[in-house]
């Protein structure tokens, strides 16, 4: 299937990126495109299942694509997120990575589960007693994975026994369907060459828990995992039938830093103008933290706020709401008041957060993409 | 003038706080109404004019509670602010108190020009040059201060005698009109009590670039200066006629923990649910630095991503997107799965603009309030 942008809503969109108000998010389509496929080829290859995690894109075209590429559904993190994805394709199998807890949250999932394969991840049983009640009131089905901290320390629960007691509470509880076990392997951050024995060490531990599942009769057909910085590594975890890698479809300076991928895979990139060098060695751009965030970069905290792609000697050294400022001291060539400068991101899922639309840009055209999911906190 | 919710659109919202889908910002009408009207009479007290800064609420109809509090006008950083600002009131006086550097943004500037009052605040010639083209172009008028730096280093010529030299050149310049010099006291972050000196010295360079302006004839009607932190010693700078004070509308913990305000003052909380306690030691919220931002208290950088009112030892140690991992280690009782939570942010400028709406809590009366100019980026 090729998608196009043609399928897109008409939006007034300039035909030369130098028209565009900045500050812009552009996004290079080819390059989306190439590392969407290059994904995808790597899990058909190894075959592991492909669930992208749409944070990042947020965008139900770029959803549209990963799952035209072979993606087998998608990956959210909150319910408003999966009422847009849910409309990325027909039928779209999503998984929301993230505890349902509240009335709200679960009230809105179990009427989701109506239309079309819903599963969660959840780590305990306030959780799963509050989505079982919501989904027998709904008289809908919910898909569980029971969520098992591999190291990272954020959700998940401390062990495969508890693992097995969770998923035992889940199997019993109406509305809900045990589909396996969920694991984020979020603290693994070394370089691909140096990740063998953690992920090694998880192997182990998801082991032990498909072991413990299949003596306690539990089913486990899912066993997702995976993250950008494990993305290509995944085959190392042979456990896992399923990855949701999210950053990897635009990457940004902390898979460049991390050496897990190139600039020439950084998709997303901010177009700015310099508004002022009335500051002696600085410059400033039309970017400030409303605009990059103010994530710096994990792997490289003192690179500053994001990488000036004509001026790589340049660094953002402050971030005030609209403001950017750059020392530009150690640059040969300087930027001049008025001229655009592009800048890669530190961490591109929150950036495009703040968006409205990015501007896609393919061949000659350039393309208003709405930001579908921005804001879609709940 | 009484301005009341009832001049809003009609928008949905449910009767009770604890109904809002969650991670809800929750604004205290009483609050943000006493913040606005005790900086007015300060003001008022003083002699000082006042135009809030419009970045922190984005909203319309916060703008116009401050204008019938008696401020003579907004201020805004981006051209898609002003646009949005102008229609608070009628006519609204605005400043852009930003440089109005690129085509796309002088032009929609002189444009905005047509309509009412428009000044910039500028720093340099290229700026000017590209503003008078504009006005010239659009057929109208545009304000222009000129931005002295005054310690920040952010952006403002360097001394009063450049001041004097761009004035001249603002002042030849078709299409603008000077109105006088605009200085932002941003490095002025000790407390109240301390800010003395600094203020002294500020008030001397204003006291030279004035005298200078004089002798070289210049207009100078308008002085701009004030931030929050100094907003209650600008009588300390006799020579400002008026300030731009933006987060004091709602406060946050840069203020309390700056010695500028306090809890009682912080009109903007988050309301979150807790997603999770399977980390020991540890409960998760729904609210990550897509809610939060990831930006740390200036004052207090250890002291985590935000104030949970209702468990004040918890500490925020961790964002990510969604998550919010809390430290409760502290507390004597520990909020359950389920229980809703109050978070102060740290910074609530950026985090206003990250929602769509916010919700405007007076009396029994909740009404959802529209971010009008959230992601004006441009």
């Amino acid at each position: 299937m090729t998608v196009t942008t043609s399928t897109l809503r008409p939006a007034p969109a300039p035909s030369d990126p130098a028209m565009l108000p900045t500050p812009a998010l552009v996004i290079d389509g080819a390059v989306a495109r190439r590392n969407i496929d290059r994904l995808a080829a790597y899990c058909r290859a190894h075959g592991i299942a492909l669930r992208p995690h749409t944070k990042t894109h947020k965008s139900r075209f770029v959803g549209n694509l990963q799952l035209a590429a072979g993606a087998l559904g998608l990956t959210v993190a909150k319910v408003g997120e999966a009422e847009v994805m849910a409309k990325a394709g027909e039928p779209v199998d999503l998984l929301m990575a993230y505890p349902a807890v509240d009335a709200a949250r679960t009230a809105r999932l179990a009427r989701l589960a109506g239309d079309g394969p819903v599963s969660v991840g959840l780590d305990t049983a306030p959780a799963a007693e509050a989505l079982s009640a919501a989904a027998a009131a709904a008289g809908t089905t919910i898909g569980v994975l029971v969520d098992l901290d591999v190291g990272f320390g954020r959700t998940g629960v401390g062990s495969p026994s508890m693992a097995v007691d969770l998923a035992m509470l889940v199997d019993r509880l109406p509305g809900l369907r045990l589909d396996g076990i969920m694991c984020y392997p979020g603290q693994v951050k070394m370089p691909p060459a140096d990740q063998g024995p953690v992920l090694a060490a998880i192997a182990a531990l998801l082991a032990d828990a498909i072991d413990r599942f299949d003596r306690a009769g539990l089913a486990r057909r899912i066993v997702s995992g995976g993250s950008t910085p494990t993305a290509y590594q995944s085959h190392l975890i042979p456990q896992c039938t399923e990855v949701r890698p999210g950053t990897s479809v635009y990457a940004d300076m902390n898979i460049v830093r991390g050496g897990f991928g190139t600039l020439a895979d950084c998709a997303a990139r901010v177009v700015c103008t310099v508004v002022s060098d009335a500051v002696p060695g600085q410059v400033v751009l039309d970017a400030g933290s409303k605009t990059l965030t103010s994530d710096l970069c994990g792997p490289a905290p003192q690179s500053g706020h994001g990488h000036v792609v004509e001026y790589p000697e340049a660094v953002i050294h402050r971030l005030t709401e609209e403001h950017g400022q750059v020392d530009v001291a150690r640059c040969a060539t300087r930027p001049r008041v008025g001229e655009r400068v592009t800048v890669i991101p530190n961490h591109v899922c929150p950036c495009v957060n703040l968006q409205d639309v990015v501007w896609w840009h393919e061949g000659d055209t350039l393309t208003a993409l709405p930001v579908d999911a921005r804001g879609r906190l709940s």
